[in-house]
């Protein structure tokens, strides 16, 4: 992550936010998706807030760094590219993008880009919304659209996240199947213990219910780790009962 | 949104939810992006939880139809699909996807899905995870990863909104893994027949035994018609030799 250069990770701009609170809840959901820079302008209850520090749950070093802005145009002046995040339609004739075409767009193209976010309470004004380029909508419910501002932020970090150099989930190595002939040692070895039990009678159905029992044991793949567990399982039913 | 199939969303389940404020704020996370279906086990201050709906911004039908479950595995009984969402790595084998990946496949398989989310302090137990077929892994910020209950439950459930109308046409002649009970049933009686053989001593390697047998029970994702299968095995194994 820190190999990107910073030029390809959005600006965060808060518009006009209302509570310290949820400033702090924007910059850990900022920084658990590896953006850095937040912008505030014109926070309601001035700057710093000593609500913002708890909710941000130790990404202080946002906020320490949040540079505060007397206007939406100061906040994006060095900007290159401007996204307005907005739910509804404001009647503006911009192209609207889904947070994942937005995520797309942004390390692709040169120059910083800044995404903005309004006030919790009435979001965008139609004068921030027209320094944008571009509008960004979270497609969500519409019967119950409740998005709130440190969700939106943590949606469009995790999609900018996604085209930043990745940290994608580490997989523990995973055993490949195991060689055919353990898989077969295995079913040979259950098949010995079921004959004398009387489970592949009567003779008629005897290729059938091996086929049967051969498809359901080789669908898992099961590494050579599993197919040992599962001799040491036969092994032990083939134990007399301990008294 | 609602001409989807309800079986192509996954059921969203809190393992020992703390705080019924997070539980509010996961309903809401839910609703925004049109999931509905909401399990509780064991929440730890009780249900209802006068905190849950105040949190929950207007999404009170899904407190309302909430199910409190006395365990994980209830909660998962009637789910062909198990996801467990992790943050740290567990060292269990099983395969490990993002929030995309699972979202992508959900919709895609036949049979319900379930989610589930460990605690707010300590994540899922290992035993909750092994009931699980795969992992889901937030990628995150290695420096910083706080992510609260709420916003992995807001990612994952916009990341199934993605695909929730993108409904693949389903192979019908593949049958669907058997519900979670079933696989249990099936568990259950192996281990009815190994514990009288002492499989499971010494007693301080009981658990991770009993484990290991689970995963690989587990992985396969046998239908119903396999788990029968097995269980006629079982029941061959039982059987007295005939002579």
């Amino acid at each position: 992550m820190s190999d990107v250069s910073e030029d390809t990770k959005p600006v965060i701009v808060l518009v006009r936010p209302q509570l310290g609170e949820n400033i702090g809840k924007a910059a850990r959901a900022m920084l658990n998706f590896g953006l850095t820079e937040m912008r505030l302008v014109e926070p309601r209850d001035g700057w710093p807030n000593p609500a913002a520090g708890p909710a941000a749950s130790g990404a202080d070093i946002i906020l320490e760094r949040a540079q505060v802005c007397s206007s939406t145009a100061e906040a994006v002046a060095d900007c290159a590219h401007v996204y307005a995040t907005t739910v509804r339609k404001r009647g503006v004739t911009k192209p609207v993008l889904t947070p994942e075409e937005a995520a797309r767009e942004i390390p692709a193209q040169p120059g910083r880009s800044a995404i903005i976010f309004g006030p919790e309470r009435s979001g965008l004004e139609t004068e921030d919304v027209a320094l944008a380029r571009a509008i960004v909508t979270v497609p969500i419910n519409p019967d119950f659209g409740s998005l709130n501002l440190a969700q939106a932020v943590i949606l469009l970090a995790y999609e900018c996240s996604k085209h930043a150099d990745l940290v994608q989930p580490t997989q523990e190595e995973l055993l490949p199947p195991a060689p055919q002939e353990e898989l077969e040692g295995l079913i040979a070895h259950l098949e010995s213990l079921l004959e004398p039990r009387g489970y592949f009678r009567p003779e008629t159905r005897r290729e059938a219910t091996s086929r049967t029992l051969r498809t359901v044991l080789t669908k898992p793949a099961w590494n050579h780790l599993e197919v040992r567990t599962l001799r040491g399982v036969l092994s032990a039913l083939e134990r007399q009962i301990k008294p």
